[in-house]
């Protein structure tokens, strides 16, 4: 039986010392949003993750969901868990206030989603999706489809899904092939869509479908894609439910992880067709589902934050508790936390979740200057950053989260590579994370082609003007452990610039492709030691005003320099690869792999 | 449904050219061994490895050995394929001519391993572990002894096990707590193992467990352990089967990876106590268990390489088929094969497959150079070569193996995480080799506390005056492309003999040790590095001697090229990590985790 514990006090420290959130708070509309709100609400929440969530999370993988006859049954104990979600308020929690939700900054809802998806990766994927789906319609749907949808989607009394893949449409949208042809005020729909999360279930009453399809006259590619709103059950106007849609969950998939959510393939039409509403104009659903999928990218980044998480306390558990040999160093009897190496990756995971965690709130603080900040050029610079991190977000932590929940096996050595230990889940969880919500190398090249390219790196030197000021503090702080991380982040931001120059520089599109994965993890890891450095600037602060718990401060400045020393150095490494390499990565002929 | 076919022609290549075959054939007993004969074990055996065991590799997972009140059943088609397996003589081939075997030099036995080990992991463990067995009977045990069990051990009939770990006892042996009782011929064995590999199976007529206990008046620690002989079924003077000892497996774990292969919890002696006999002299056992014990870790390394070779295959296959998008700098309707960063991912896993692979060979040429080299000092440098380059080998190809069998997940997008795919059995599979037989911590302990202080770096020295030799050679070789390469190795092998250095100057064992397992993954890779640096020596020479197949020689450049200017490079943030991050590693308070 594992457990999970909210980081609270890391969250806090995250919220209020790095992403600002007073500052945040003291946006237009977020006035309801304060200090003591804030840290009731996480800890509230962080009750409910480790009382309700966590305890189902293994069940989950071993049961998994069940399909049979196009039923599909959640593990033992979701059921449960989810009305517990919907009717505590957790599922509207993060919604804005004009759909029933409390109208919390981004920045206050983001932790509170780390912890469902620490707590039950695979529990919390079913209300992410309802929430982007709900997202999508309230930014893009008729107000009668807002009116008659999104009340019982926000409220998490029914779910939402978002369907996009096809079997010869995964990465590439612009190869989906179902079907919508006008009739009156609807559309027929038909197709299969394929890797449907939680798109069917016994947990909410009704499931509302979001369908990429095209219409008859559509024009090929991605400008020939519409959205269009597919409810399980049709809805009358008074709200109650009417008749079955013709659509069905034709199976659903065996899965390396995340075995709790069941992954649909869904068959649209195959009797009359699918009744389906479209949202907004015709031909734009691609564009519309970017609007959620931008979110859901951050989210899938945060579920590599919270996996990560899981699997460090996981594995730190265990190492306080096994005996076993004497530590080099230590003395017989001594826990294995005692032993260097064991040691090692434990700081290796903790330093690395709070560099990763540090980005996504940080990031998240910018969503909210740039929704609400009332000054334009503020908007506009925080929207820049969003759309520059979105990718770094989703690629780095997940990725990381792959290594680390590896790690957190290692720690436990041969138990752990038991099942019912649980360290195993969550490596297999972490494991979809690379993939989903577009791969790592479909965010790299989003980061490379499209976020670098289009402003010619202005957001990317802007970035680094900001760590290198944060370099520039330490270096001159007068306290020599800040200045030899102040030093070391200067030259990591000039591994970041310098590569940066280099990639806006090719001419041959396919060079800097061949290295865009490693310019993205590269990305990530500088931004993640200029949070790191910035931690430890506030830390050494805290301290030298002799200001609340020494410990704490003092760990903060240990897992600071752990990051830079260790982690930071990678820089070098993915810079000569992506600089020297490129012409190896396309070296071969087909024939000769 | 996966398949795999023996990569013979690079088998045959690092074999030859950077392993040195003719050499080894040409040592005294090996006179057998010649080219021709070499090449046709390897078709051979690569074709009972794709006809016979890949078929078989999927089912053993999805299904597992089962078992039911004591009773191991191994999955459906395991036991034919086992039996043809001994039948065909493939069981008793890599042991010597003197135990019934062919007498082959271990750089032949090796290649032929890897097969196995690709095609069907789990199996493989099973043959793997009774060599092992026989090893450590025949260097240690009585004529007796030797004459009972081991025909029929080499030759398959029986197989064997290690039979060391307890619950409190996994990498600490000086825990074990089994009791050995003398009673006139024989000991009377009692306690519980696990972690037991094909510990119990229906496969063979008989186990032969090997198995560490203690004698009652045995001294405490490392110091006090005993082996034993302890057989399933007993065996009578004419080498019939007898009565069955009290021996039994209590339970067989589930585990994340090798389902096919049961790994058990074995109770010896809950009734009478389970004969056994003693290998050698008392309180010698974990010496014994060490001669086997080198051996399997380098087999393990073999696992390593092994499965990511099958991992390679397997995304390969894959991206050669699956068309999705337009490549940049491509057209559409071309494969996933033509985008960059798959075309890199493929690179990644081909080139370190080669590396890994031509280090493990090299080092299996090293074992027999040091076995049957007719001067002293050639077998003793040899030897200290192989003591060197075994936790190496062992720890190096394992953790790249977990990289690269999810790189493996990765090229495949949605599909690679569904289980009937198969990629993720490589993961799952892969993910216990860098834990048994000891772990990777473990391995960097023994290379950085033993292999490398013992002789004050002597050996390192030794092997950093080899790679600089062969940089010295590429940078003088007047080819642009390979100066090139010779200069990275140039610093690589800096890297390495500073790390060395300063490795070997500190005072306080922990710290070093902080950075031990850093230490280890940087010494493979530089080692790696070198055997592709020699790769492209025989490349190059080859295509200006116009010598074979050009297209196969010009790949061999770009994988060298590849893999040192992507993977080399990972030595500078190990390196920094090493010297500069041992303090941050051991900063923390136990309660600060």
């Amino acid at each position: 039986m594992t457990t999970y514990i909210a980081p609270v006090r890391d969250m806090l420290f995250a919220m209020k010392e790095l992403a600002g959130l007073a500052e945040v708070n003291a946006l237009p509309g977020y006035e309801e949003s304060s200090e003591d709100l804030v840290e009731a609400i996480l800890d509230e929440a962080g009750k409910f993750a480790s009382d309700v969530l966590a305890p189902i999370n293994a069940q989950g993988d071993r049961q998994g969901a069940r399909w049979a006859d196009t039923v599909v049954t959640a593990a033992d104990g979701f059921k449960d868990a989810y009305t517990q979600f919907s009717d505590n308020g957790w599922h509207a929690m993060p919604a804005g206030t004009d759909l029933g939700g409390q109208g919390l900054p981004t920045l206050v809802s983001i932790p509170v989603q780390e912890m469902w998806k620490s707590a039950n990766m695979a529990f919390a994927l079913c209300p992410m999706l309802t929430m982007g789906a709900v997202e999508a319609v309230a930014h893009h749907g008729s107000d009668e489809l807002k009116a008659r949808y999104l009340p019982n989607m926000v409220a998490g009394t029914w779910t939402g899904t978002m369907n996009l893949t096809e079997p010869q449409a995964g990465s590439d949208l612009a190869a989906v092939r179902t079907k919508a042809v006008p009739n009156g005020d609807h559309y027929l729909i038909s197709g299969t869509k394929i890797f449907i999360t939680w798109g069917e279930h016994d947990m909410a009453e009704n499931i509302i479908h979001l369908v990429l399809a095209r219409l008859p006259d559509a024009p090929p590619g991605v400008k020939g894609i519409s959205l269009f709103v597919v409810p399980k059950f049709m809805v009358n106007a008074d709200g109650s439910l009417g008749a079955r849609n013709d659509l069905l969950c034709a199976s659903i998939e065996h899965k390396m992880g995340i075995h709790g959510s069941p992954t649909a393939v869904m068959a649209f039409g195959e009797k009359e067709g699918a009744i389906g509403y479209l949202v907004g104009q015709a031909n734009r659903g691609l564009e519309y589902m970017f609007t959620m999928m931008n979110h859901a990218r951050l989210n899938v980044g945060l579920e590599g934050v919270a996996i990560s998480e899981r699997a460090y306390q996981q594995a730190l558990n265990y190492a306080r508790e096994r005996v076993q040999g004497k530590p080099i160093g230590g003395t017989p009897g001594q826990p294995i936390l005692q032993h260097p190496d064991v040691r090692r990756m434990l700081m290796n995971m903790k330093s690395r979740v709070e560099a990763m965690r540090a980005t996504a709130y940080y990031t998240a603080a910018q969503i909210d200057v740039a929704h609400s900040h009332p000054d334009d050029a503020t908007r506009l610079e925080a929207q820049r950053f969003v759309e520059l991190f979105t990718p770094v977000v989703k690629g780095w932590c997940t990725e990381a989260s792959l290594e680390i929940t590896s790690t957190g096996i290692q720690v436990h050595g041969g138990v752990g590579f038991i099942e019912e230990t649980g360290a195993c889940q969550h490596m297999r969880d972490a494991r979809i994370t690379t993939i989903y919500e577009g791969t790592t190398g479909i965010q790299a090249n989003d980061l490379i082609g499209r976020k670098l390219s289009r402003d010619k790196g202005e957001t990317a030197n802007a970035l680094a003007s900001r760590i290198r000021a944060t370099a520039d503090q330490l270096t001159g702080s007068g306290d020599a452990a800040l200045a030899r991380l102040g030093e070391r982040l200067n030259a990591g931001v000039q591994v970041f610039t310098d590569t940066v120059s280099w990639v806006l520089a090719q001419t041959n599109p396919a060079v800097p492709a061949a290295g865009a994965v490693p310019f993205l993890w590269l990305t990530g890891t500088v931004v993640g030691a200029w949070q790191m450095a910035r931690a430890a600037q506030v830390a050494s602060a805290r301290l030298a005003a002799g200001d609340g718990d020494a410990s704490f401060w003092k760990a903060k400045q240990a897992t600071a320099s752990f990051f830079i020393e260790h982690e930071l150095p990678r820089t070098l490494a993915w810079q000569a690869a992506i600089q020297n390499g490129a012409a190896s990565v396309l070296a071969l002929e087909d024939a000769q792999f």
